[in-house]
């Protein structure tokens, strides 16, 4: 291995107006971005303006600050809607609710959002005042960080940037689904076969106060790391991009093996492999550790259906990766297949691979 | 104004393996990811597997460390293939010859990119290369960076983020035209078309290095500075997002004034917006900077025909935006409503703002 380069040291200035105000401004940017395919809907939420009647609606949400998610995956063939919080925020019950109402168009809404307590408290009395108006939801929680819990505990696991693939297969089946229940079922498969481990080498700054979104001693890697800085598995010394790719994905495949609600991973299967950057890493970064992800699933005889690239999921200048998989089957094939287009992720039909 | 808030000083760690592979590692990483539609060829180039036989070919190239850009913009209704030079360097003769041969299906082969001296000196070597062999070559250089140069002196301007949606139109018109003069007549009208301003706020880091890509006083910003740190035409105190926003649209609406190949922007026109991030500078930033774009657009009676918004044109975890407009006619908005897929920029058909 290489000797650890010390790289520079970068003084930020973030380019902005009123630090108080960058999520309300930076949701008007994004309706601007969709250029009259979205609107700004009640306080701070965003919403198609093409939901045709009788559609099964699909709402996501949560905190600004992770741009482009979580309201940059509201899109064609992505989600009708999303609820937006304050900077690292859950989005307030009212605002759920404003967007649900909405999205609504008679057949009910499907939330489906990352497992945070601030956004399942919220989300849920969302749900309530919903209720009160006799608008029918459902909710998925995306639960994909499996550094964060054992699988025995997926509910205390947080949702982390497996939450892309799974909004954009759920954003297509949403397209065809006849009821809340059918779409409800497609989540929680995607859900169930969509799995992520993030690390990371240097936090993000708080946009109001400059101030860092954790600490973490130069030279070290949080294995496990959450995207706000939550703890994870280790703090282990800095390292190689394949070394680091090889651990990664090693806790992936023991994962799915400790799991009894899921088939170990296995000669055969079919995964769509997503490296996101957490910010500031650079998509030469993202490459190199794609490089070694493709070896890794070759020697295990596994097929990558398609690829997804980028800082999708970030928590401002923060520097990491992470790598997610999801499992496909016809059904979520099918979904993938779909084109879609996005703030956050776009593409054509089809798939690279085929 | 508000205070400017200090900012962390970040330490950065690359995650790499061999500081002097970086090059080679991203682009075998950047096959991966083609997962199967594009392939090595050569020493350094990536090219697409289903060129069809009778296709006027597309290829495009430059140093690599500027990712997604430019071997990311190969790709479905995009380019052919490119010519990879190592970071920050351009692409030797020889890779470009074999770049050339593996796109040329007999009706020539269009060179398409950024106007850098080393590029033209590689790149018209491999155009000789490519004569001696019988295959005809054209070459369009893009010049998109207003603040490199005057209006009066284009050829000395460089090719910042205004490539993308050149190329894109290009690749879009590449899949119909008939000959290599049509297609070369394309070119040349999207990039006179096409205009950029850039702005930085702080270096990125060299992989095989560590130092910092240029200098800049804290505080400051490098207004029309180049995506290596080439000088602009000022360095002015940090201000809001607003208001460098405003000068540089200002800059960009003279520069098209006091062009005599072109019209003036004028009420009706429509445009293509492009906002690029550097690198660090985050999605939340480029939203809170489109918003006063288009509200400046607005006031001055111009329509947003589509927009484009991410990190695609970066120079590492530099800190800073450019923002890029391409004035449409029928001809280019047939392109640009074309779907494209690649690692850089991919779209559904058709365009936000219908």
């Amino acid at each position: 291995m290489h000797e650890r380069i010390p790289y520079l040291s970068m003084a930020l200035q973030k380019l902005i107006n009123d630090p108080l105000k960058v999520a309300d401004e930076l949701l008007e940017g994004l309706v601007e971005a969709y250029n009259g395919e979205c609107k700004s809907v009640g306080r701070r939420s965003i919403v198609k303006t093409d939901i045709p009647d009788g559609k099964v609606a699909l709402l996501v949400g949560g905190g600004a600050g992770h741009e482009p998610i979580y309201h940059g995956l509201v899109g064609r063939n992505l989600a009708d809607g999303a609820a937006c919080g304050d900077i690292f925020a859950a989005p307030p019950p009212n605002i759920v609710f404003e967007a649900t109402e909405a999205v609504d168009k008679g057949k009910g809404v499907l939330y489906l959002y990352g497992n945070y307590a601030g956004d399942v408290l919220n989300f849920d009395i969302g749900a309530e005042l919903a209720d009160d108006e006799d608008i029918e939801i459902r909710t998925v929680l995306i639960w994909d960080d499996i550094c964060s819990a054992p699988p025995t505990e997926k509910e205390k696991r947080r949702g982390i940037a497996g939450l892309v693939p799974v909004v954009k297969l759920v954003g297509a089946a949403s397209q065809t689904a006849a009821s809340l229940d059918e779409l409800e079922a497609s989540a929680k498969k995607a859900v169930l076969q969509t799995r992520s481990v993030g690390v990371s080498m240097s936090p993000g700054s708080i946009p109001a106060t400059g101030k860092p979104t954790f600490e973490l001693e130069e030279g070290k890697i949080g294995l496990g790391m959450g995207i706000h800085g939550e703890p994870g598995v280790a703090e282990i010394p800095m390292t190689t991009a394949d070394e680091l790719t090889s651990m990664m994905l090693d806790l992936m495949f023991k994962d799915f093996e400790e799991d009894e609600e899921v088939a170990a991973l296995a000669e055969g299967d079919e995964v769509v492999l997503f490296v996101n950057s957490l910010g500031a890493t650079t998509m030469m970064e993202l490459l190199i550790v794609l490089r070694k992800a493709k070896q890794y699933f070759t020697e295990k005889g596994i097929r990558i259906y398609d690829v997804m690239l980028g800082p999708l999921v970030t928590c401002q200048e923060m520097s990491g990766v992470s790598i997610s998989l999801t499992r496909m089957d016809d059904e979520l094939k099918g979904y993938w297949d779909m084109p879609c287009q996005s703030n956050c992720f776009s593409k054509m039909e089809g798939h690279y691979g085929g």
